[in-house]
C-alpha cells in the first residue's frame, strides 16, 4: 500500500508558505461549488473562476464553498487571498499528508481531518485529506478528489429539513466533521465483519493466507490510528468553545461528536486486541499441527525402524546362523516383531500420542 | 460471539437526534413499570400510552419509570416529548452500543451504563445496556430486554426497608448504579472460577481445546474491559457532585460505589496478567512436548540407524567376503551391535537425553 | 491458589452498610485486646463483651483496641455503635477482599492494608486484610486471625521503651502500618532468595519443574502488587496530613514509611522484570536443546542413510551383478563408505554441528 | 554503527565549563562565515581571526555566524568571550553527543538540535549535531562538519527574496530549526521505501538477510527517535515565546514546526509498527516453512519405512519361508506395498498435509 | 549477583531511627577525612575520635568531612549527635540499600545516590551508596567503603585551581554529585562497548554462551535503571531550589546535572532496547538454523529412503521374481535409482531448499 506514504520531500527547503501538492498527482480539473442558504432562500453554483472576490462569501446568510482537489495550487492561491487565508493554512491544505488538528486563526478556525471510505471494488480503504475554514458566515471544504460522505448534508441543506437551515456556519462545520465521523463506523463495521470471519476461519483451517490477511488488517489498523487519535483531540479542542465562532447552541452537538470519537478510538482498540489475541491463535495453532506432524513421524520411526533391524539381521549371509535353520525360525521372528510393535504402541497411548 | 459487535452503520448520514434502534432487532413488546413512592405511601403499575403526559411524574414522592425494550423508537419518542428529554439523549438510549459515559443536561442527568449477567446455560456473558435520567424527583431506566438485578432494590421499594423510602430521586439512581456494579463481582466470581479450573487443567493435560478457551476467556476480558474502564469516570464524574441533583447525604455511598468501580478493574487487570499467563504456561509446555517427542526420536534412530547399517553390511552378496566364512562371525556381530547400543545409551544418559 | 479470590457475590443486591462477613469461614471465637496506655500509666485486658460502651476508649491517654477475627458480624456491629463508625466502613471492615485504601470519616481516619506473611511450611505467602481506625485518642485494629507482626510495638508499649509511650494516637496508627511495610522487606527477601535460587538452577539444569515454579513466582508477584500499589496512594494520602487527625510531629516518619513503600514497589518491579527475563531464558534455553537433539539425529541419518543405500545395493540379488565376483569388490565397499562417512563429518565440522 | 556511541568519559573529572571536544576527531580546519544582513544591505565574508571581537555582531541587520566544526576547543573559547557565552554552553557545543535541548540564558537562547542527512553513497543515517545561539540581533550556529542542509536560507538571504531580510535574527533562527526538521521528511520518506520494499521481498522470498536488514532498520529507528523526541519540547518551548528573543510575529511559524515536529514523531510511531509487524510476518514465515519441511520428511518417511519392513522380511535367509516358494508371492508383495502406500496418502489428503 | 539484594529484614520490627547496618559485614575500620578551606587557606587531616564537637565544622570556611565505610554504628551515632542529625537520616544512611532520594530536613539536605563503578578485574558494576549532607557551611559524604570518584574534587580544592575554592557548600555539593554522574557515562561507555563487541559476535557465531551474556547485560541495565531513575527527581528536586541551603550562582551548574542525569537516562533506554533487539537476533538465527538443520535431514532423507526401498525389493529372496534373471535389470535399477535422486534435487531446487 504506497499510497499511505506521500512524497512530502519536495517541499524540503522551501520557504514556510509555498505552495506545493503534497500527494498523488492528478489532471483532472478542480471543481469548486457554492451554496447560499438561510432559513427562507437557497442558491446553489459551480464557480469556475475566482478574479472577483465579492460573489464569494457575500450573503447575508450562511455560504458553504467545496472544492474537490486541491492538486492546482494556483486555483487555492486565489481563493486564499480572497478569503484572507493565512499562507501557512494554504500549504497545510495543499500538503495531503497533515495530521489530523485544528487551529484558530482569529479570522477563521482550520480543521484538518481524515475522511476514510471503504473501497469495495479493490477490498481497501481509502483515506482522504478533508481540510474545513470555518468563518463568521461560511465555510470552505477542501477535498481531494470528487466522492465524499456530504451527500446527506448537500440534501438537507436543500430541502431545508431539519435545524440545518436555521442555523449558523457553526452548525455546517459540526455537520460535516459529525458526517466524517460518522462514516468511521461504516468503515470499522466492514473491518469488524472481515475479523469475525477470519476467527472463522482460524479454528476450521488456518493456511497462511490467513496470516497474511491478519497483517494486511494490522497494517489497516495502523493507519486508521494514525487518522483517528489526534481527532480526540481536535474535536475537543472545538467543544472547549475558545473561539469566538463556534455559538453556545451547538455545544451539546459538539459533545455528540466527541462521544462518537472516543467510542471509534474505543472500537479501534479492541479491534487491535482481536486482532493480535488472532496473531497468537495462528502461531499456536501452527505450533499444534508441528508437534502432531513429528508425533506421527516419531510413532513410524520408532516402531518401524527397530522391526528393520530385526529382518535385516536374517538377511545377513554368514554360513552359521543357527537360527536360519530351525523350522520355526520365521514364525517366531514375526512374533517377536508383533510383539514389539505392540509393545510400542502401548508405550505411545500410555504417554498420551495416540 | 458477533453480538458484541452491532451494526451502527445505518445511522451514518442521519441529522443527529434522529431515532433509530441501534441493536438486535425484536418483536416483543416495550414494557414500562412506573412506582411513586415517598416515606408512608407506594404505588405501582403498568404505563400502557403515554398519550398524556400528567401522570407520568407527578407526584409529591418520587417516581420510577422503568422501561424494558428499547426498540420501538416511537414510544421514546413521546416519553421523551414529556418529560423534555433532549433529541441527542434520546438517539443515545436507542443507540445501544454506547460506551458508559455521563452527561449532565442541567435538568437532568444521564448515565449510560453496562449491566452484565453471567448466562449459565449458554455458558457466556450477557452484556446489556442501561441509561438512567435523573431528574428532580424521578428516575428514567432503560434497558434492552426484561430480566435485571434491580429485583432487591425493588422489593426494598415495596417493603419499605432501609433508607430508600426516605430519602429521594439521587439515592435511587445510586442504588441502580450499585447494583449494576455490584454485580459486576458475580460475573468476575464466574470467570475466576473458570480460570482456577483451567489452571489445574493446563499442568494435568494441556490440550488444544484449553487453547481455545483461554482465548475465548481473553475475549471475554477485552469486552468486559470495554465496558468497566469508562465506569471509573462515570462514577468519578457523580461522586464530585457537580449537579445540584445530587445531594451531599448520597456522597459517602458514591464513594462507595467508586471503590467498587477500582475494585472491579483492579480484579480485571488481575484477570489479564493470570490468562496472559496461562498461554505462557501453555505454550511452553507445548514446546517442552515438542523437545521430548524429538528425544525419543533421535534416540531410536540414533541407536537403530548405525546397527542396521552392519546387519546390511554382512547382507551383501559378494563372493569374496572372509568375515561371512568364519563361524564365529555371525556372534560376533551380535557383540558388536549391542556394545554400540550400550555405548548410545550410556552417551545419552550423559547428555541428560533418558 | 484459589483462596486469592474471595466469595464476594454473596454480597450482591444487598443495600449499603448490610454487614456480611465476605472472607473465609471460620469457627474460632473472635479475640479483642484492650490496651490503655500514657506517658506513666500501662493497662491491657481483654474485653469480654461489648454491652456497655463507656469502657471503651475513655482514659486520658491513648486506647488501643485489637481484634482478632472479623467473621462475627454482631460483635462488629455493637463495637461500631459504641465508637458511632459508619456502617459503610463496617462494611469494609466485614469485607476482606477490600483494596487497601484510606477514607476520611471526620471523626476517625479509616485505613485498609494488606499485612503479608511468609508461611515457611506450607511456602506460601499469606495475606490478611488489616483495617485501621484512627480517632482523637485511640486506635482499632481489625485483623482476619490471630498472629500478627505487632509484636515489637506491644513491646515497646509494655516496656515503655522509646517514643511510643510519649506520643498519641496518630504515632500508635503509624506504627503499626510502619511494621506492616517493614514486614513487606522480609517477604520480599525470601522471594529474592527463591529467585536467585533459580537463576543458578536455571543455568545449571532447566527443568519443566523449573518453569512451574518461575510460573508460580510470577503469580505471587500479580498478588502481591495488587497489595502493594494502592499502598503508596494511602500512604502519600496520610503524609499531606489533611486530616486534624494527625499531628505535625510525625510528619517526618509517616515520609519515612512513604519513602519504604517505594522502596517496596521498587523491588517488585526489579522481581517482574528478573523473572520475565528468566522466563526468556527458560524458553531460548529449551529452544537451543530442540536444537542440539535436531543436529545429533541429522548427523546420525545423514551419515548412515546412504551408507545403508550402498550395502542394499550390494545385497541384491541380480544374476549379473558383475561387482559381486570381483575379489577387491568387498574392501573397495568399505572404502567408499568410509570416504562417504569422512566427507560427511568434514562437512559437519565446517558447518560448526559438531 | 560504533560512530552512534561516542566517547564521553575523556570528561569524567573535569570541573564544569572545561572545553573537550566529545565526538570524531577531525584534522580539517574550522571554517567560520559570517553575513550581515538587513532589508537593503547584505553582506558575506569569511571570519579568519577572532582575536578582534568589535567587527562580530556589530552590524545594524543581522549577523549570522556559521561554524563548520567544533573540534578546535580553542577557537571556540575565543569566540565565547566576544559573545559572552556561558562556559557550560561551550562545553555544551564542544560535546556533540548532547540530548536536543533548549535553554534560556537570558542573553541568549541556545538550542541543540540533531540535522540528519541521509548518506547514500554508504547507504547509512549521518546525524550530526547543530548548536544554534540566538541573540539579540545575532544567531550563531555551529555544526560538526560542512555540509548542511541550511543552502535554501543562504540563497533566500543573498537574493533577498521572501521575508528573510526584511524580519530580525529570530526568524533566521526558526528558519534554520525549520530546515532541519523538513529535511527529516525526506531522511524518514527513505526509510519508508526501504520499509515498502522489505514487505514486498517478505512476501516473495524471506532470506535471513532481509531479517538482517529489518533490525539495523530497526536500530536506525531508536536512534532517529532518540534524537526526535525530545526536540517536541524544544520547538515547543520555543513556541511557548517564554523569552523576550522570540518576537510575536514568528509565533505562527513556530506554531508550525511543532506541527512538522509532531508529524515526525508520528510517522517515526509509524515506522515502528511497521517494522515489528515485518518481524511478525518473518518468524511466522520461518515457523511455515519449518512445518511444511517437517511435513515433506514426515510423508516420505511415513511411507517408505513400513514398506523397507516388507522387503526386508522377505529378504530374510530363513529356511523355511513358504511364502518365498509360491510363484505369486513376489507379486502379492509389491500389490501389498502399493496398498499401504495408497492408504497413506489418503490418510495424508484427509489430513491435508497434501 | 547475590550482593544486589541486601538483607534488611534484620531492621524489620525495629523502632524507626534504629541504627543497624544493612549491607556487606566489613571488619576494617572506618576512615574519617576533614577538609577545611576558603579562598586564601586549605587544611585537611584525618579525624580519629568524634568525643568532642567544637572542632568539626567550626571554620569560617566550607569544612567536608568524607566518612569511608558506615558499618560502625557507634561512630554514626556520635558525628550524628555532633552535627544534630535527625535519626531518621542516620538510619537511612546506614541501611545501604536505598533508593536515591532528596530529603529537606531545614538545618540540612540530604541526599542519596548510588556511585557506579566498573570492576574492570570481575568484569561486573559496583553499586555503591553514598549520602551526601549539606549544611550551610559545611558538606559530610558518607560511603560504602575506601576508592571513589571525588580524587580530581579533592585536586582542585587543594590546587585551589578553578572556581572551587571561592564558592561556598553548595557548590561542593553539586561537585560531588556532578562526579558521580559523570562517572556514569564511564560506566555506560564501557557497558556500549560490550553491546558493540556482542552484536558484531551475534552476527559471526551465535553460541548459547552470548545469549548468557546478554541476559547478564540485561540484569546490570535493570540494576542500573533502579539507581539512575530516582536521581532524575533528586537533581530535578536540587534545582527547584526551594531550600535556601542552595544559592542562586549554581543554579545553572545543577541545571546541567540534570541535563547529564536525563542523557543518561536517555542512553539507558537505548541500550535496553538495543539488548532486547539482540536478544531478538539471537533467537532468530537459532529458528533459522533449526531450520537449515531440518532441511538437510529431509533432503537426505527424502532421497535415500525411497532408494533404500528400490535395493531392498530387489534383496527378496523369492524364488520367482523374473527381474532378477535379466541381464540387464541390474543396471536399469541404477537407472531408475540416479532418475529419482535427480527428480527429487529438481524438486528441492525448484522449492528453494538447495
Amino acid at each position: 500500500m504506497p499510497r499511505m506514504l506521500k512524497k512530502r520531500s519536495i517541499k524540503s527547503g522551501q520557504p514556510p508558505g509555498t505552495l506545493i501538492h503534497v500527494g498523488e498527482a492528478k489532471t483532472t480539473d478542480v471543481k469548486i461549488t457554492r451554496m447560499i442558504y438561510d432559513e427562507t432562500s437557497f442558491e446553489q453554483d459551480e464557480v469556475k473562476k475566482i478574479s472577483t472576490c465579492i460573489p464569494l462569501v457575500d450573503g447575508p446568510g450562511v455560504t458553504w464553498i467545496d472544492m474537490d482537489g486541491v492538486h492546482q495550487a494556483e486555483i487555492l492561491r486565489e481563493l486564499g487571498e480572497c478569503l484572507r487565508i493565512h499562507p501557512l493554512t494554504l500549504e497545510d491544505i495543499l500538503n495531503t499528508d497533515q495530521r489530523p488538528k485544528l487551529e484558530d486563526f482569529d479570522d477563521y478556525l482550520f480543521v484538518v481531518l481524515k475522511m476514510i471510505q471503504y473501497d469495495d471494488v479493490h477490498d481497501e480503504m481509502e483515506i482522504e485529506q478533508v481540510s474545513i475554514l470555518l468563518g463568521v458566515n461560511f465555510v470552505v471544504s477542501f477535498q481531494e478528489r470528487a466522492g465524499d460522505v456530504f451527500d446527506p448534508i448537500r440534501e438537507r441543506i436543500e430541502t431545508g429539513k431539519g435545524r440545518m437551515r436555521k442555523l449558523g456556519a457553526d452548525y455546517l462545520a459540526y455537520a460535516l466533521i459529525d458526517a466524517i465521523v460518522d462514516h468511521y463506523f461504516v468503515v470499522l463495521e466492514q473491518i469488524g465483519e472481515k475479523i469475525e470471519f477470519l476467527e472463522e476461519e482460524l479454528v476450521t483451517a488456518p493456511t497462511p493466507e490467513i496470516l497474511q490477511t491478519i497483517h494486511s488488517l494490522k497494517r489497516d489498523m495502523i493507519f486508521l490510528r494514525k487518522s483517528v487519535w489526534p481527532l480526540r483531540e481536535v474535536v475537543g479542542g472545538l467543544e472547549r468553545r475558545e473561539s469566538p465562532l463556534i455559538g453556545e447552541s451547538i455545544a451539546v452537538y459538539l459533545r455528540d461528536v466527541y462521544d462518537h470519537t472516543i467510542q471509534v478510538i474505543d472500537t479501534l482498540e479492541t479491534f487491535r486486541d482481536m486482532i493480535s489475541g488472532m496473531l497468537d491463535i495462528y502461531l499456536s495453532s501452527v505450533s499444534n499441527r508441528m508437534n502432531e506432524v513429528m508425533k506421527v513421524l516419531t510413532i513410524i520411526a520408532t516402531i518401524f525402524i527397530p522391526l528393520t533391524l530385526i529382518v535385516g539381521i536374517y538377511g545377513m549371509n554368514f554360513k552359521y546362523m543357527p537360527e536360519l535353520e530351525l523350522p520355526w525360525g520365521y514364525p517366531v521372528v514375526w512374533g517377536i516383531m508383533l510383539a514389539i510393535a505392540a509393545v510400542m504402541l502401548i508405550y505411545f497411548r500410555r504417554k498420551k500420542w495416540l
